[in-house]
């Protein structure tokens, strides 16, 4: 057509979709329309996104990536088109759109019949279209993982958790709060912090401003605590910054907050990005970065590049906008790939194709049930996506959002707006006073002991990113991915799986009861050992300190010692739970954690295994690392056989 | 470029700009980003707008019309180019956005600088741009109206109270609440209702369902009692309707609700669908519409036609969804002027050159406030909007509501959801079960004298309207139109003029006290007649019974009697209140107030002077219409003088 090119794919009856990115406020796709836009702060569910993706995948069991950096719209099934209506013997006779909301009509409507997806594209003059086979849905998406390059595989420290501390804080109050902390017992392994190299704007410098007078010193400090350093920043480049007149030639024709918009799709943006960085941030200890700003304000604070802007390289705004948070994050990892650090970061934006990239999601938005739904959505499009604890409406809120977020991609404690940790008080206002609640080293306790089982989970959650890596599965998901034949699956958007064997079900404040949907086969219960079969919702209680978590039958799951960090020696003790008759194993991974030298073939893989006859357990250890590896102390048998 | 035509104005410092539509969430245009894409539920400031309009004004004196049925998006300055802040010598030093949001910062960097409008229309490869002269922002309003083709006039019933009943009710309960609304003396000229066109499903048949058995009869009833007729109605076309087969080969590509999309840039179309309607509804008594689903829902619901999709008449579905509301109003409004019949009627959906369709604005929305934005933002664009009433959330926020209403374009009590009128209970529930307020006879005797002030401004308010149409002055515009010089008025979007005398500042619930901004000269208290001195902010009193209205020094004010409905001849028993020394003169128009004859000549103009030396009025008529004109009865001074 005049405005673009239109591709109509079909649709069976009874196909579910899901997938296009990190949607926010819905799972199921089908019936809907999206507009992929990249939108900061989306409100409806409209298809605006941190990062839309165009790739949705079907309960059929295949994948469909349209390649495109435009605003592209999805019909993803449910248009009868001129005259279909007449022809048929009945017609719709649900009389008002309030009745169609009911499910049963919802489903009947939405998927009871063959239709089609219509995909408009608009400016384009011709497509390519990629579609993946499965002959799950769980192997379309794996395939599609795998044509990006594969998943990524974190640092060890990074799967431990990061504290972002007050963007206010100087060199000492950092350091204070870390001091913190540690004294706390918590385990946290990353600080965060703002370098002040916004102290002439609100674009960015990148050079440490005298808040900062001697970050090398800092990040030692720091490193002695086991902590290492991550980084806020955006892009857009202030003029204040030594790399600005170097960089003019290689930005965009509008600025933005008076900063330089980098044209990340240039060679030559890149090294002069890179080149800075690595010096005045990597080589001073930064080993991650929160990547703000570069999911298009514009929509909603009237901040970003106009979309009818041109760029050096010959992107248009529109595109740049659908590839920035994806180049930006390959523009980083290049440069920590250069000087062999494994990062894993945080990015505000994402894209098409971006498994490889060790960048987490995360939002300005903070419902705690939007959350939930966005670690379940993320999965089916090469994401990952954190449910970032801040501040918080009361102690069950908090604790609530923390046990979402131990069992999620990344631990973030996102602090920038409150000067002490929110477990001393989750009032900002008092917070920011120094007004901490009258029980506060209770809630603490209660705190730390969520965050030690993260640490506790943090070898099998990374063997399950090595998977990823490896064969594309992606470690979090929903559990229609695993199980698309069954339809009570189709629609839980609060449940996920964590690796294979772990089912996570969050509870949100409010919540003193909640159902489970476990699927076929057997579970067990990870805090009571109870056994449950499987095929049917269970009414589970959820007390304050607890939250809904089933351990599939057949698991071995390895459990790591609680530490303060990954990188204490005792992280590597290691118990194994024996479920059922352990008969699925289990697998670990040993490397440095830290280097891209995994990425050369250095690290071994642990096999573990277990006899129920002669109940012990066997360990196969191959691979040419030489890292110090895990020690397997003890096999224990949970549940009734 | 590729993706479209970008076309660049130039800005001045200080310049404000205003316009783009029914925006209903900001009122000063200057600094942001709009998308004027047509969505049924806006929630962002970003565009989406039921009614977006490609024009705006500026407060130096013009206007700027982009000819385009497009989703184009406005950059309306603020932006910088690469290098740009680079050449300055100071660059901005606000540190972070929140600090940007502050008012001076804020003025300082969205006005303060000259700048640049840049309107990006995707697909064209051409366009035509309008500017219209002023030399005041006033003037470029009216002369974009008079290009229009002039302002409409409203039937003079249609200036009346329009009561939209429960959407379930059949012809004896809509009958039955008519005799309700006549029996508490409140006053009331039209019956809204939906005639059961959806029996079939959610697409409308357009034929009288047996819930309905004999319109002509109900219609007959109502007018004995001076009530007209107002139905609802959407345009997708049900299989069972008569007109479903003809229309179909002048439809659009995909069907909406299993209905058919009438491609209204058809003349075919257009006769198939008038020629029912002029039949089956005009000569069955119904005078006007109310005309919903024209406003893409597809961005909301997912229920509309796909942008993507093509029209016999060779627009596509974005095309098509940005002149839909026009389209639509123009059809409706041919088929009333064929019968020689004036409407007044609602739809949700509008567009550019939009003022002589005699259509208001309406919406699924309902936050006071933002309807009060509406009324003011609607006039800068040759709309008409009303802050309808439904449920309410107490008496107080009924009463308030009321308040708004009754000196806005449309009196609209929309009560399609609740049984009994509000007045008797605003809660949903409760009213439904017909449990009625304890106090609710006192609550309709409140809302009764609210009504009556309505009927008493009507031939003021008429008058407004034909000067609308003659001149293209809004009869309804916000402050800064007519006082563009005074930054006073800039950004007061809570108040407005209602013809060129009255200034309107709405209450919401809660308010109990409120400032209000009177402009340069001397003003009256409607209410006390006391006088206050313009060009500055007086605090006023908020009594739950009186909205804050002033009136203009020099000002003669017709207040008519307050009656029933326009149709009884006492409506037209007029007092002419004096305001100082009445120098400013007024205008009445004489006419049948209800077929289009008016526009043909047959009207007479009524000039009302005052002499206060010898404190007489003077009263001239000319014309030619020998309708029973208005009786002057009285002369009456207001205030010290």
């Amino acid at each position: 057509m005049r405005r673009g090119y239109v591709v109509t794919l079909p649709l069976g009856a009874g196909e579910i979709l899901y997938g296009l990115g990190l949607q926010l406020m819905s799972l199921m796709q089908r019936g809907t329309k999206k507009t992929l836009r990249v939108n900061a702060d989306p409100r409806h569910d409209a298809g605006d996104s941190h990062a839309p993706v165009p790739f949705y995948v079907s309960t059929q069991g295949y994948g469909v990536l349209v390649d495109t950096a435009r605003y592209i719209t999805f019909y993803m099934g449910g248009r009868t088109r001129r005259g279909e209506s007449a022809g048929k013997l009945s017609v719709e006779t649900t009389s008002t759109p309030a009745a169609q909301n009911l499910p049963q009509a919802y489903f009947r409507r939405r998927f009871g019949e063959s239709s089609e997806v219509i995909i408009d594209v608009p400016h384009a003059s011709g497509l390519d279209i990629y579609v993946f086979a499965g002959p799950s849905m769980r192997e379309a998406v794996q395939r599609y993982n795998l044509f990006s390059g594969g998943g990524c595989l974190p640092s060890l420290a990074g799967l431990g958790m990061l504290y972002h501390t007050d963007s206010s804080f100087n060199q000492d109050q950092v350091l204070a709060i870390a001091a913190d902390i540690r004294a706390s017992g918590i385990p946290c392994d990353s600080i965060g912090l703002e370098p002040g190299w916004q102290s002439h704007g609100y674009s960015c410098s990148f050079t440490w401003s005298d808040k900062f007078p001697d970050p090398e010193q800092m990040a030692a400090k720091l490193s002695v605590n086991g902590m290492e350093l991550n980084a806020w920043e955006h892009s857009f480049t202030h003029p204040s910054s030594p790399i600005h007149k170097v960089l003019e030639p290689y930005s965009a024709e509008f600025e933005v907050w008076n900063g330089l918009v980098p044209d990340f799709a240039l060679a030559e943006a890149r090294k002069i990005y890179n080149d800075f960085h690595a010096k005045e941030h990597a080589a001073r200890g930064i080993r991650g970065y929160k990547l703000d700003e570069c999911d298009n304000s514009d929509y909603t604070g009237g901040w970003s590049f106009p979309e009818c802007s041109e760029f050096p390289s010959g992107m248009d705004g529109e595109q740049a906008h659908c590839l920035y948070g994806v180049l930006y994050q390959s523009t980083i990892e290049d440069m920590f790939v250069q000087q062999n650090i494994r990062t894993y970061s945080l990015a505000r934006s994402s894209g098409a194709l971006a498994a490889p990239y060790p960048f987490v999601l995360y939002s300005d938005l903070y419902d705690h049930r939007v959350f939930i739904r966005g670690v379940v959505n993320a999965g089916f499009s090469g994401l990952l996506w954190t449910p970032e604890v801040r501040d918080a409406a009361s102690e069950e809120d908090l604790l609530r959002r923390i046990q979402s977020m131990i069992f999620s991609p990344f631990v973030l404690v996102n602090a920038w707006y409150i000067k002490h940790p929110p477990w001393k008080q989750v009032r900002t206002e008092e917070n920011n006073a120094g007004r901490f609640a009258a029980g506060w080293r209770e809630t603490a306790r209660k705190c730390r002991e969520l965050f030690e089982l993260r640490m506790r989970f943090i070898p099998y959650i990374y063997s399950a990113f090595f998977r990823y890596r490896e064969t594309g599965l992606p470690p979090f998901r929903g559990l229609v991915m695993d199980w698309p034949e069954d339809p009570q699956c189709w629609s839980i958007d609060d449940q996920w799986m964590m690796g294979d064997s772990i089912l996570v079900a969050p509870v949100v404040a409010g919540q003193n009861k909640r159902k489970v949907y476990l699927p076929s086969g057997v579970w067990y219960d990870f805090w009571t050992g109870e056994k449950r079969t499987g095929h049917q919702w269970v009414a589970v209680d959820v007390p304050l300190e607890r939250v809904p978590v089933f351990v599939k039958d057949g698991t071995l799951l390895p459990l790591a010692q609680a530490t303060l960090h990954t990188g204490d020696p005792q992280a590597r003790d290691i118990e194994v739970s024996v479920y059922g008759d352990g008969s699925q194993g289990a697998m670990l991974i040993e490397d440095d954690g830290k280097t891209c030298n995994v990425f050369k073939g250095e690290y071994n893989r642990v096999t573990l295994r277990y006899d129920p006859v002669r109940r012990i357990g066997l360990v196969n250890r191959s691979g040419t690392s030489k890292v110090q590896g895990y020690n397997i102390r003890d096999w224990r048998e949970i549940g009734s056989r």
